[in-house]
């Protein structure tokens, strides 16, 4: 499954640092580790903090790129800094994300026709995250036809069933994991499924283990790649055992090694 | 969930050794740390080696009473043997198991009725484990009929998808999940499913990581109960935070605790 490395976020204290203070040190050895610990792709989000985020997302995207050269998913609220960042990917990025709105989802299919990326719809427009499994599989309907009407390929295209803290929404999960089931029944071939896995644990004493628990969930109900900590390593064993017991790959004893290095 | 207790099986090299030596520490000790720590109730198997295997289940059932009030899950292939144990049960035990075999099916579920227990039910007959989810379901649907018919509660009725090893069959635990979601459909109210969760990890080098995360999936997917090692910690917390995250329970900060507490 596609891990997609999400620690390069201005959210994380050490990243806004880094961003403040153009050290690139501190980026590309985040950068390193989270491929190396089996991320496939990078998220790469400036995070709210930083005063010109065209410029943040330039400077993040060139850094990253001098260290690794591991696909990127461009990260941003803001459809301008999303381009800033494509326009210098090497390898095909991913952009994350567009909704259901059509305005921000007529203006990102345009984005990832343009530059030949794969792109991340979120299940929620202008009135917000729907509460029902229903509405948020007809957002993603909505996204996928639209996308795919423009040309973009069905592999390319990432339905996202949106992730909230358990903490404040305990239905949020169980709605989480059907809306997962539903959204792979939308074509054939399905399109892929992704989620913001750390949300779920906000607030939670003990993430890791609310991480990894979900994602197993998830996994079981037929996710295709996630957004998460690729340097948790409960959780990628936790990944890579799933993906072992869905028959993914060939079992043998070593296989937790032996996936990482099929990466 | 209901967790069964596996540990006092005769199959342990512990627990064939205390049969033979009627060593009662050893058992009290096992029966008391899996109450401990969240076993709603205990499987009881003499194992192939007792050589007489009704006095080996008599002994068994008084001396873990002796020691702990939880429920008792009596387990053997004889109906002879089950019926020794179900005679000194002081709770409400489960017979563990029939399968779709007709004599076999017939005798237990005589025996349930008569002694008012829970009867576990594997979805396998005469012609062996199937390899398909349908004829599983089909299995499934045979038990449940003859056991509701006969006037068994269906909350009493547990199916179990039979877990097989994943390093012997992989796709086994894709076929084992689809039967879970598929025998929770069989009937409203639905009747229970359970599975032997550690025969999975057999012959895996890390049996406990395996073991954690079928079982996640196989919760995810309706499973209600497990014959599994209590002891095991880290299961243990995989499995409760499961239920967290399907609302089973609500969320305090300290859930952990708190489950095995209202235990």
């Amino acid at each position: 499954m596609l891990i997609v490395g999400e620690r390069i976020n201005g959210m994380f204290q050490d990243v806004r640092k880094a961003i403040q203070n153009k050290d690139k040190n501190t980026i590309q050895d985040l950068a390193k580790r989270q491929a190396d610990a089996g991320a496939r792709m990078l998220d790469v989000n400036v995070g709210p903090a930083a005063s010109d985020q065209i410029s943040a997302m330039k400077w993040l995207v060139e850094t990253i790129q001098q260290a690794v050269d591991t696909p990127l998913s461009i990260d941003s609220a803001k459809p301008e800094v999303i381009e800033a960042g494509l326009k210098l990917c090497k390898k095909k990025a991913l952009i994350n994300s567009t909704t259901g709105e059509k305005a921000k989802l007529d203006a990102l299919i345009t984005l990832a026709c343009d530059y030949k990326t794969g792109l991340l719809g979120l299940t929620m427009d202008e009135k917000g995250i729907p509460n029902s499994v229903q509405t948020r599989v007809e957002i993603g309907l909505k996204i996928l036809s639209a996308a795919t009407e423009a040309g973009i390929p069905t592999e390319d295209i990432y339905l996202d069933p949106v992730v909230l803290p358990v903490k404040f929404g305990q239905d949020q999960i169980g709605i989480m994991l059907q809306t997962i089931r539903e959204l792979k029944l939308l074509s054939d071939p399905a399109p892929k499924t992704i989620c913001g896995l750390s949300n779920v644990s906000q607030g939670c004493p003990d993430r890791s283990l609310v991480n990894r628990t979900t994602l197993v969930m998830a996994i079981a109900c037929g996710l295709d790649s996630a957004i998460a900590d690729p340097l948790d390593k409960q959780l990628m064993e936790a990944m890579i055992t799933s993906e072992l017991l869905l028959n993914k790959f060939i079992y043998c004893d070593s296989y937790l090694t032996a996936y990482k290095k099929a990466l």
